[in-house]
């Protein structure tokens, strides 16, 4: 995980956000291409686990987030969990720091949705079929790569909030319209978006590739460059905007 | 994680083993590189977390694996805890497969050599000074190398048993004798070695550099890649061949 942007709100700029989103795409190729050291392993999502009312992956979810939570993982507004009902309270003592963002932030969690994509549409385009019996591994990689992905996606309250606070009056008539449409024009700019898919499809090349001292010329990639254009494309960009959305919308509450 | 070697004995070869490591070196600089987001983070370390008995590190490592011990990753020979002390049963069934290793393998544990040298020698060559107040998730990070570089180094079990089958008329002189020499000589391949060294360091130039579409010439690594060399040649190699010997001496038990 890259350094929370929440420790000042004068250290908040659209300079600062866009660093931490370009060091987030490698932890997030990372991830990939450590998960897909495993085939899909599905008795890792669909056997119930010992006496746990569901799977092992969902054991290891709710587990992996008690134990984060006591360490203070969500005090940071960016980090939102997936088995998020009974927590326990974080012991870290809280920050003095004033907040960065609204308070609406808290409640903007679309955890559910990157759940949904990244079992059923991401995975089967990057592990392999089949069983290789390791699924408390598949389960811990699973999970890293959900959190780097949802903490990607929810860091667009800051995305929202530095562009809001860079041109209040470009925002507020479509905030105070409630106009989703408008804003998510505002947010859009389809060139930048070209951009991020074409470093994050080379970072793939450049980070999946089989480092020999003599070039074996096989060029295979351990994940598909294009998956992770797509990844970004078809999910994360898209969905970052929605958080910037939903989070813009109450902004002015 | 990559792979367990230990699913089935026929399937243990040299060259089966030799690839298992070779991914995990991938694992390994992927891990520093991500460990080096972060600053030294002293508190981390050095003070007592809430009612705990130990540091904010020591809670995040005796938890994590104590919630990593219930879904059954100390079933794997090759994986050890640094917190062994009342660590939960495995909530998982055995395996059927037959064991490859000898039981001996499971007595040998040197984490407490691998986490001196990492928070006393490794830490300070590539986390920069300095404190951003992201304590959770450098303790995190840290388990996540100590845990990859663990796993790296025990594998040593099978890269001696694997030795040993392929010519057993040469170790059991040495083993009979309880030659601890005689056995690090059979096992030291200087040649070898260096290409490794050469090798992670090619690595650590590759996945730790920052990827831009238009190359930006600063030529900056995440992670120095003569540390990464270092921590092979001074610390990995050798104690891996540790295990090896350690093994080694009561393969005949």
């Amino acid at each position: 995980m890259a350094a929370a942007a929440n420790s000042n709100s004068d250290n908040l700029t659209l300079d600062k956000v866009r660093e931490a989103l370009i060091r987030q795409e490698d932890t997030i190729i990372f991830r990939l291409i450590q998960r897909a050291n495993f085939p899909v392993n599905s008795p890792t999502y669909d056997e119930k686990f010992a006496s746990f009312s569901g799977s092992l992956l969902q054991f290891v979810v709710k587990e992996t987030e008690a134990l984060q939570s006591k360490v203070g993982r969500y005090e940071n507004p960016e980090e939102q969990p997936f088995s998020p009902e009974n927590l326990p309270p974080s012991l870290v003592p809280p920050q003095a720091n004033p907040p960065v963002l609204h308070p609406a932030a808290a409640s903007i969690n679309i955890n559910e949705k990157i759940w949904d994509f990244y079992f059923n549409r991401l995975l089967p385009l990057f592990a392999v079929p089949g069983d290789d019996g390791n699924y408390a591994s598949t389960a811990s990689s699973d999970l890293d790569c959900l959190q780097a992905i949802s903490r990607r996606i929810h860091y667009g309250y800051y995305v929202a909030e530095v562009k809001f606070k860079d041109a209040p009056q470009d925002y507020e008539p479509a905030i105070r319209a409630q106009d989703r449409e408008g804003l998510m024009k505002l947010l859009t700019f389809e060139a930048v978006e070209e951009m991020v898919k074409k470093r994050v499809e080379k970072k793939a090349a450049v980070f999946g590739q089989d480092v020999c001292l003599v070039d074996n010329g096989n060029g295979k990639c351990k994940v598909d460059p294009s998956v992770v254009s797509r990844l970004y494309g078809e999910w994360i960009m898209p969905l970052t905007k929605l958080v910037q959305v939903e989070y813009l919308l109450r902004r002015l509450d």
